[in-house]
């Protein structure tokens, strides 16, 4: 018996699942495109081997180890990397033992789902992870990851990855991604333009961050002009490893347009550090509107995905750093924050702007109505804690009857977590085959035009949307 | 093979669908009451011919012109009236092919049920609309309009309309209404008193409409007491053209009970047009409690529907004026909001609230909470945005349980598109009895009280609410 | 033909309805844990009977008498006591009639399932209630409620509970909880600490409190040490009596970390009165967190349920005092809320902090995220409103992929309508199974897993959860 179901996540009436079935099978050999994620670009730049199980699925995926956390497990006994220079585990087999035992705490979640799925088609695992199968899983894997089809470009190109795109400063030298390039490999992995740490007045090291953008820019970021060249400039050469959108991770979807001497007024305060919360709020919020009109010359699309309050436990902050599985959601207004941009670019025809949300909320009272009138708009899919069958079928109920499947912009997978990027596209693409046969099943929507609209929600939308 | 699916919107279990067919057929033929709505009491006093398919399903319907735009779609190209003189399409045939070119774009939309239930039902088209059909499509409805039985008259007899209302000012003389009365037609249309703009301060010209509020009523609407007096006669006259209800489309759900001094005074500076934001809310939700008070007095049903944040771009407001698709919902608080006019009159058995909202997380934590408790309290059908399958699923799945079907009025269409009535009842009346099919299915209620809640939704519950 | 059908609250789909009975079936038969609620202790110490069908199901639970009201019946008709001395209904015959005359208001409430599977369940009904069948119904139950098989002990066994637990104030004496451990009998009724009146500045008589809480104790309660030693005395009392939990009903999740200083200042003004509004929050938030740092010592259980603007109609307050269906959910934060405790003790593993909420925004957006996260949090099941088969629903739905099932803790009835736990925990188990179907009949989980999920769903969280 396989560790997935064949007809996982389909619906259950017997003619809907034939539809949706029929649905999965006419896309389900498209290629992946992944416009937006974050794995390491020098895995493909080296294609050095994965180094063991407990590194691969454990130790840098805080969907994971989060869950063992929550149930009294210490990060230092997953190995999860301190900061503060206290010691962790560092026996792999250690590691993947203690996830093991406690891998029913995953029961219901996608991450189980995606797991799963990595042991089934990449390793050929039949039986499930347990306690008493933890040695089999880690002997297993260790062989794979042993062979040469196991590499990073193997894997890349056995996933069927037609671009994969990984998230950088402006501040990285973006090596790793040149490396790729003179390699002569013929997969196409792109960077993707994340300015945080150079438009957040409260990031560590802003003003730091600011001239160092200068020097890597010859522009002079000292000044206000001077500083949104430096962007315009390493935008290009973002842009000349393959880049094709911008990403913004704010606290807030808020954002200014203020006149060009309030502007300059704000950065020179937030670059002495003397900006209140709430102006290093109105600094980020000014820089999105920038950044729009700056996508408006170059083409690059914006992505704004606000919402998550970072690093929510001072300790765990302190100890092992950031992303460590402490971020948490909260409520997220759209309607008012993104006024002053909308009003400034909202119905240039040539630019995109890709929403996200952690606040589901959202969905129908905010994010469906704004994309379903301003031509600027998409929905990014559902993200994070939402990337999932439930996650995705409330996105879809909540936004479908408003904007329309034509303002959204396929899947992102959004993950550091190599091996589950199949995965993941797969549970995409089986909800949204549910949710099509669903709405034939019920007279919402005509058979050929469900297979016309799986294609694009697979394949066909995030093409456009990232220019791809 | 029919646009609509005759088993539309039912469950997909064969004995669920059996049932909820069932329910169906024993109330499809109940007439409309239509209590809500933006039709042009003008159609059914000349009885004219609607002048072709794109005035009659384009042009004026905010719902359909707005997801073109979204995709890039100018207003103009679509025939959209600016306001600022410039020039807009005016052939319907090319409007009608634009359109027809991007139908695609509604799959999966309310929108689309409606528009394929108009043509299929209305019209006797048979084939999609696409490109390919446009001309046909154009040709056909074209006829169709050139026939008698196609005038406003015909298809309100045929739509099987018991009664529809409209929506007015109290600033209208309402002579289309008083044509309709003399013209001895015997079809119910009805006006509705919708103050907004003699009792928002913040509307345009309002010092101004509230003098001619004065002028029409023959009281001095400089005095707060001659104010008073004089909604008191104008709704008295509106209820000489049938009215029975009132219409209160606020930014916000704030009510106030000042005292009499108090009041005077902010009405004093609103007349003054020197009320803040704040006072501008505050005056507002006075005149909510005061509309109640008169309720009371005089038996119309007060209808509360806050929460759209309207004319959110600027752009397209200077251009094209109000209720263009650019009205977004935002986040609505009632608990809090409503606790002036609930601690005045909320216990009073004579009185009928019914409150709307844009905000679905209000659904559970709040209007299902106060309707079960508040004797004046009802709420009001899923709106705008939420009219629609899914929307009416998760309107009945979230209140249901807290205040069952008789705290709620059955449906509104809320529509200026009047060929679109037939068709959305059709959709609430088959949303439901999906719902209480599954109800009867899962054992959460009798199969006999179900043929009896669904003919209350379809008919006795809104003629109860509003008194017709 | 029986009022419950055996087959309610399953999937319609054959499969999964077959799955979900034999899930349902393996759990159906074990004890009833209850580990918060509000049944009245002296019932067991005395073991009287009950007075009547009107004072058993009508007049003391305000989620029956509530949807009467909201439907124009006075509370005084319905016998619900007044506290301003006013005559309220004493036949109870003739609030029976009432009450049954307005069954029909319950269609499609977890109300009518309760009610309906008390009355075939307990009473051998089979008829349902209506205006016809009301002095029938009356008659049965006054006929059984005079069978000693129908006193209060004698339920507690037929129901099969294994453990009660009751709800005091640290003012209460006890002594029913005394007179039922010195009685001899073997159920087990436990009590639970709930000191919103001695640690809320807003509570009547607050000052007066903390003086009879220092007498009760022994400790000096006008300072800020003493009053924190009377809390850990009244904690071991209360443990004497089988308390394993607190619980506290705030208004808000508001939780402070204080030095002992700002303390002790803001507890003096505490009690002289001179709070205001935002230091009273202030205080009842030092007191969760001084809660939590006492649950580290003694083990218990830490429960808070924030959410409800209690008493919100003035009049209904007034006549007839708290706790009479006026209390209205609101907007409630979680992760801003509690990060002082969180930050505080949120990483002890010893700790047990239990969540709920009104606000079901927060499930997927605030509350698993959390739990999802911190060793110390659990979700309590859905809360008053949300008991239901679409609430119970709504929160796996909502919870489960993102903090899984071992970060939730089972069920609560919460209720003080004895008669009708089996009905909700039934319920509650048939919600369960009936998702835990659907994960199997979709590949999301496998059948052994969801068996061995539902038992501990059932029993074994709960047990866990409340160290009972």
């Amino acid at each position: 018996m396989p560790l997935t179901d064949p007809n996982r996540l389909f619906p259950t009436e017997p003619k809907l699942r034939d539809l949706a079935r029929a649905l999965h099978e006419s896309i389900q050999n498209l290629p992946i495109i992944s416009p937006h994620g974050h794995c390491d670009p020098r895995w493909f730049a080296e294609n050095e081997r994965f180094p063991n199980p407990a590194e691969l699925f454990v130790i840098p995926d805080h969907y994971v180890f989060r869950m063992l956390v929550s149930q009294g497990v210490d990060m230092t006994e997953l190995g999860v990397p301190r900061i503060d220079g206290g010691a962790t585990e560092t026996d792999p087999r250690k590691i993947w033992r203690l996830f093991a035992a406690n891998y029913h705490l995953f029961r219901g979640t996608p991450s189980a789902m995606w797991l799963d799925h990595s042991f089934e088609h990449v390793f050929g695992l039949e039986v499930p992870l347990s306690a008493e199968t933890a040695d089999h899983y880690h002997d297993r894997i260790e062989a794979c990851l042993a062979h040469d089809d196991f590499r990073p470009r193997a894997l890349f190109d056995r996933f069927n990855i037609e671009v994969l795109a990984t998230t950088e400063s402006p501040l990285d030298d973006l090596k790793w991604h040149r490396r790729i390039h003179e390699s002569g490999w013929n997969g196409r992995v792109i960077t993707t333009y994340r300015p945080d740490d150079v438009v957040d007045p409260e990031f560590e090291g802003f003003a730091r961050n600011v001239a160092l953008l200068g020097e890597l820019t010859g522009e002079d970021t000292s000044t206000w002009k001077g500083y949104l060249n430096a962007h315009r400039a390493r935008r290009a050469y973002f842009r000349e490893f393959g880049a094709t959108a911008t990403d913004h991770g704010h606290a807030t979807a808020r954002t200014e347009n203020l006149s060009a001497i309030d502007a300059e007024a704000l950065f020179q305060k937030a670059l002495a550090g003397r900006c209140t919360a709430e102006e290093a709020d109105a600094f980020r919020g000014q820089m999105l509107t920038e950044m729009a009109r700056m996508s408006i010359e170059d083409g690059m699309t914006l992505q704004i995905h606000p919402g998550a309050r970072r690093n929510h436990n001072r300790e765990v902050f302190h100890r092992h750093g950031r992303d460590k599985g402490f971020d948490i959601p909260g409520r997220t207004d759209f309607v008012g924050a993104l006024k002053p941009l909308l009003d400034a670019v909202g119905l240039e025809r040539g630019l995109t702007v890709i929403l996200f949300t952690l606040d589901e909320t959202t969905y129908g009272r905010e994010l469906a109505p704004l994309a379903g009138a301003y031509p600027c708009l998409k929905l990014g899919p559902p993200w994070w804690f939402f990337d999932s069958y439930e996650g995705i079928r409330r996105f879809r109920e909540a936004t479908t009857e408003t904007c329309g499947f034509y303002n959204t912009v396929g899947f992102n997978d959004d993950t550091r977590a190599f091996c589950s990027i199949p995965a993941r596209h797969d549970v995409a693409r089986r909800s949204d085959c549910a949710y099509l046969a669903t709405l034939v099943g019920t007279g919402r929507m005509r058979e050929s035009e469900a297979f016309e609209v799986a294609r694009d929600l697979a394949y066909g939308l995030v093409k456009d949307a990232y220019c791809l």
